[in-house]
């Protein structure tokens, strides 16, 4: 079923709660399309949202108050916020509600992960359409809560805002738990150290890509192209890998704590691409990385096995393509944990931040998923 | 200097950044109105907002990594989240960037308080049009300042997110201290306790209501009036108090502690009206609330005095006026502390959740801010 907003974008309401697979995640009925938010009103609408909802063991105290209370018995707590703004951010012709869900807890899931702490809770805000279903709330929550489930276990959602807008707006807050750890940090890489990935690179990159060439309509006369759920629904289909993680990435949320116990240096996930993030450690570092050439070939002919449709762009996906929530760091040599790979190597500051191989980066060119972005489309 | 965004809305900029009695509160210059985000980059524009931010003694590692670390030496935190979109809930007519800033900051500090937490840390996650000039984002900062440091001294921004969307968007989340005390819940009220409330009450209502008669535009061909900058303007000089604490609240957030220390058994901060938020810890506590006939006048009375514009609306005000985030508690008899006013007592659960001088209370009718307004405008 899908709904046409008077504010001029689709929301489309499946069936059933689905994973990314296709499994049904909950026995929790959804509501009928036509129960909007404004015809159930906000104390109705967030009974059958906040039931969807994943609990975290630290919770003292959830929903239903003015805030939320949960245990911190570390004595500190890591926070982190994240916006999502349909349109900019995602455009519902191609990501379903609950791989938005999905994607708005994983994102911030990472950067709690990236720290080297362990989720503990996450608030979620979120302004809709007055006309928007219920429904599409419900699976956005049963994203979340198969999130948590999967990457992040105890994790869950203690509290949040209900409000309106005329685009989805989601903001979901995480907050973590360093468990006596101390927080890894960006600046931390050594010179000597080496620098590894845990999770995937370019897959995220090489969705985006496909959905903009394929799954959006013709150009019109002014060249302009609007996302298409019905083509989106193609690339889908004949590329699962590749959209899968981009509507809705697997981080190795629990390998951030893997990481830290092993010594990791300096840490974040990688949510704008390889190159981009590298530099942002080795700019806080004061450090050049090196990323290995092998590597980097290796890491496009994995991704070339997933989905030959990369073709020649593998290794631009693999160095420029950001979402995959990959976590990077660094480790004095040798103590790269299980689940990472080793992808590089720190070196003195030289002329650039990052090299390959020793050489700088370019782009090899003839690929730019957001150039013909237009942000005010759906 | 005004701005008309391709979006639709326009934005004013201020020479200087002026807390709402005149008085400039940073020594940092404000940016010219040409330099909009999109002109100066993300990474420019973080910069020129992050250093008039307020910071937080309880900060470990601040702005700039994945994730920030707070202490948290009670070994439990405090949290919450509010959203506040353009159209729905502020109009950029009637309130500046600074007092955008300010009531986005009052609106969570106040909901910590009202757990009888201390406010310790802050995020802030903004999407604004691409066309949004920096200081718009200046003047948003240095509102959040100088609400913590005159309400919740200590208290500073830790983190947040800045993205892009067609309405400025703005989702606040709080984090705060408990101390070791406990936290004070909506439904600990006990029967025979009193009912106190520290802060203002009707203000802020009757302060909107005057921006919707007297600052909008005249109805046009189908009935419809947008809010108007200049009418606003005159609202603003000729109703000073009421119109500061709409756009502006000057919520107790100290006395959170204070209730907590003196035995509150119920707390909550009045956000939608006083009948309405009572019957929230009526509800969850199962009692109902009585309050006192003369209490309620005495508060009216104060009103009228304040200004008399509100006429015989002011019970009205007092009773169904919300946003002025004024705290009310619960206390054991004789024991609200100082700062609060006995306005009620907690009695046995009866047909109503609320009563005033034992009665139902019902508007007198003939004013609902809220009938007219459109949420598409702007």
């Amino acid at each position: 079923m899908v709904v046409t907003s008077p504010t001029g974008y689709r929301l489309e309401v499946t069936e059933t709660s689905a994973q990314p697979d296709g499994v049904p995640s909950s026995a929790l009925p959804i509501s009928a399309p036509g129960e909007t938010v404004t015809a159930l009103g906000e104390r109705e609408t967030l009974r059958r949202i906040v039931r969807r909802l994943p609990r975290t063991r630290a919770e003292l105290l959830g929903p239903g108050d003015d805030a939320a209370v949960v245990s911190a018995p570390d004595g500190r707590t890591v926070l982190t916020t994240d916006m999502m703004v349909q349109g900019p951010d995602f455009r519902l012709a191609w990501s379903t509600p609950y791989e938005l869900g999905w994607k708005a807890a994983v994102s911030n899931l990472a950067d709690v992960a990236a720290m080297g702490a362990v989720p503990t809770a996450l608030l979620v805000a979120l302004a809709a359409p007055p006309e928007t279903p219920v429904a599409v709330l419900e699976q956005f929550a049963d994203g979340m809560r198969d999130a948590c489930a999967e990457l992040a276990p105890g994790c869950g959602v203690v509290g949040g805002d209900l409000s309106t807008a005329g685009a989805l707006t989601i903001t979901v807050t995480a907050i973590g738990d360093l468990e006596g750890r101390e927080p890894v940090v960006r600046s931390g890489a050594a010179v000597g150290d080496e620098l590894a990935v845990a999770g995937s690179l370019g897959l995220a990159g090489a969705g985006v890509w496909l959905l903009y060439r394929d799954g959006s309509t013709d150009a019109d006369a002014e060249g302009g192209r609007e996302p298409d759920a019905r083509r989106a629904r193609v690339v889908r289909h004949e590329h699962p890998e590749l959209v899968r993680e981009q509507v809705a990435p697997r981080s190795p949320i629990g390998l951030g704590v893997a990481a830290s116990d092993a010594g990791a240096t300096a840490m974040l996930d990688v949510s704008d691409g390889l190159v981009l993030d590298a530099s942002r450690i080795a700019d806080a570092s004061g450090v050049t990385i090196e990323l290995h050439a092998a590597a980097i070939d290796g890491a496009a002919a994995v991704l070339m096995a997933i989905d030959p449709v990369v073709g020649r762009r593998a290794r631009d996906f693999v160095l420029a393509g950001g979402e995959d929530h990959a976590l990077l760091a660094t480790f004095p040599a040798g103590s790269a944990p299980e689940g990472f790979r080793v992808i590089g190597t720190v070196r003195p500051r030289g002329e650039r931040p990052v090299t390959v191989g020793g050489a700088a980066y370019e782009r090899s060119g003839g690929w730019d998923p957001y150039a013909d972005w237009d942000g005010a489309a759906g």
